[in-house]
């Protein structure tokens, strides 16, 4: 019993669950903070514990390369290396090898398709694909069962199988072809994770893009395996509204009694959107990114650290706010801070905005349990 | 009262002390961090004051030119700005400005008297220097007493009057004038500080280079005035042997009723050269440096954290240290984070070193009350 649902929306598919891993419950639905490699920028572990965020992304790709699967182990996987008591996952390592390899889908739109670092990737084939560490020059092979073997010594409490993503001009033929190597790789990834488990979850990654029977393909084929939750994965299209259409169409093709995951997202317009349609959890770097931007997040919207009207207000971000950036400065100091690019800055500005998405999502869950959401 | 001498050694000039200030007491000799712009690079006030620390140093300069005294001022002064209960000390501002214009010793030792950024001082004459804003390009004219002015607005618990920062090449004439003018400066700055004390100290700033005539003339002018306390300030040597002689000859001509500081140093050798002498705070920015440069200080010696030997060790930076850095985490950690150039490094290094300095302090004072210093 890895998945429990308390209760499901009388005006939505939203629900209130909770996710049972290793190391302690996941309330959901809930946001799932990003910290590539191996703590949130600018903030220590106890802090991101005592903050009450509960579950914490970390990027296999990055910590293969630095510090090495190794070394992680040695110290007794994620948990013992940077001395996080709370839950983890990890991605697989592929998204980022080939996001490395064919640009990010803004960068592909405005080079039309050409690679951006042709270098990187040596060779993608059925077995895995090849790449170059970009900081040491080393050849590294992620294959499906690497890949589940890398995130089983960083003892991940959940594994993301390996996946292909496909550059976003590729032709139709070439995206039928990934998209049906990806569904091999993944049962490759169940069944290496399958052999030992060891109190391991693994969610399958469903794939697609916007094209709805390769979506409905996509379910069929990852719900015929066991996997203990499913992320939606690839593209989920240019605009919200395609967002919110391709889930719409998806998710239903999900078992509900399997928590699901949306990979990558989590602005603040897309968490209003995609919790009513039954998402549990989802991780984004944007309230991080922000902060490192002095872009604030509070219940009246967005405030601006850096604008000119901060720079006397003895007010804090957000009177109504219980984090210690708010119990203890002023948006003087803050705007102060920022300006004179002093690091402290970034500490404080990520508190609050992570305190910021651990409140909302309380108050969200309240109002699905209300069938307010 | 602002000064107390509980024990002076019996086997050096060293004494343990209290200076009391407004925001509490300092105990002495004690290290003095710098926390330039109103902060301690990667730390927020309440860390710094869990520590222990308990003198804090910022500087004018910096301050002027963001956020404005004016910003400091409104929000109650420093203490309300930055949120700290406990003493600050605040420098002139004339030290940057005249650095910037003549360039650092060592830049001067290179550059033989190549003037570095010469458009940053305008003019200086009788009355004050005319400067140029790097931030805004705005003409700021600082004088003794508008120094002392905005000193008394960042409601500092100690002020240091203003003084002139003599080109290391200048010719003896010029050093003479130079130094006349300083002393000059400083008795202006004295007489517009007493004309409103609010509770706040002064502490004259000894100068004459390593010239020994012209540092007893310095001690004798400015001990005339009721400073409440001396800095040592200016050339204090090419070597740590040229500055120990200097101390040596220069600390006797000043009052043992009041506290000594000494200016810009507190490297871990001098630190136990200084205080034999009888210097009761120092200030420097080294320990917070070398953090920031993965150079931690431990009682076995520094510990470069980004070496080789640390990449897999799971013990702590120092195993008998009680930092929070020390309690959390071990070397392995702290390596991966410098080596990935994650920010929570600087923050994680820079309260070991700070805790390292609060807690050799104490040791010190501890040893010359039992009269082994």
């Amino acid at each position: 019993m890895t998945f429990e649902i308390l209760h499901t929306s009388k005006i939505s598919k939203a629900r209130v669950g909770k996710i049972i891993t290793s190391h302690g419950v996941i309330e959901t639905p809930n946001f799932v903070a990003v910290g590539t490699n191996g703590t949130i920028k600018a903030l220590d572990s106890q802090m991101v514990t005592n903050m009450g965020l509960q579950l914490l992304f970390c990027n296999t790709y990055h910590l293969l390369l630095q510090p090495g699967v190794a070394v992680v182990e040695k110290a007794g996987g994620l948990h013992g290396f940077m001395k996080r008591s709370l839950p983890i996952i990890t991605d697989s390592g592929g998204f980022q090898v080939f996001s490395l390899a064919f640009g990010s889908v803004a960068e592909e739109l405005k080079s039309a398709g050409k690679k951006k670092s042709e270098g990187m990737v040596l060779k993608i084939d059925e077995e895995g694909v090849l790449f170059r560490s970009y900081r040491d020059g080393s050849k590294i092979f992620l294959t499906p069962e690497s890949s589940v073997e890398a995130q089983k010594k960083l003892g991940a409490d959940i594994i993301i199988p390996l996946d292909e993503l496909p550059p976003y001009h590729a032709s139709l033929e070439n995206l039928r072809d990934s998209f049906a190597r990806t569904h091999r790789w993944e049962e490759r990834s169940f069944r290496a994770h399958q052999k030992e488990p060891k109190g391991q979850q693994i969610w399958g990654v469903i794939h697609g893009g916007v094209e709805k029977d390769l979506r409905k393909k996509s379910c069929e084929i990852l719900t015929a395996l066991a996997f203990d939750g499913y992320a939606v994965g690839g593209s989920v299209g240019k605009s919200k509204e395609e967002m919110v259409q391709m889930l719409s169409f998806t998710l239903p093709h999900l078992p509900k009694e399997k928590p699901r995951h949306l990979l990558g997202i989590g602005d603040l317009v897309s968490v209003q959107k995609i919790v009513p349609l039954g998402i549990d959890t989802f991780d984004s770097s944007y309230p991080t990114k922000a902060a490192r931007h002095g872009l604030l997040l509070t219940k009246m919207g967005s405030l601006k650290i850096l604008k000119k009207e901060n720079e006397s207000s003895l007010q804090p971000i957000d009177p109504t706010c219980h984090c210690w950036t708010c119990q203890h400065y002023h948006r003087s100091y803050l705007h102060h801070l920022f300006k004179a690019k002093e690091l402290v800055a970034f500490t404080l500005a990520t508190i609050h905005n992570l305190h910021y998405m651990v409140e909302l999502m309380q108050e969200m869950r309240q109002k699905i349990l209300w069938d307010q959401i």
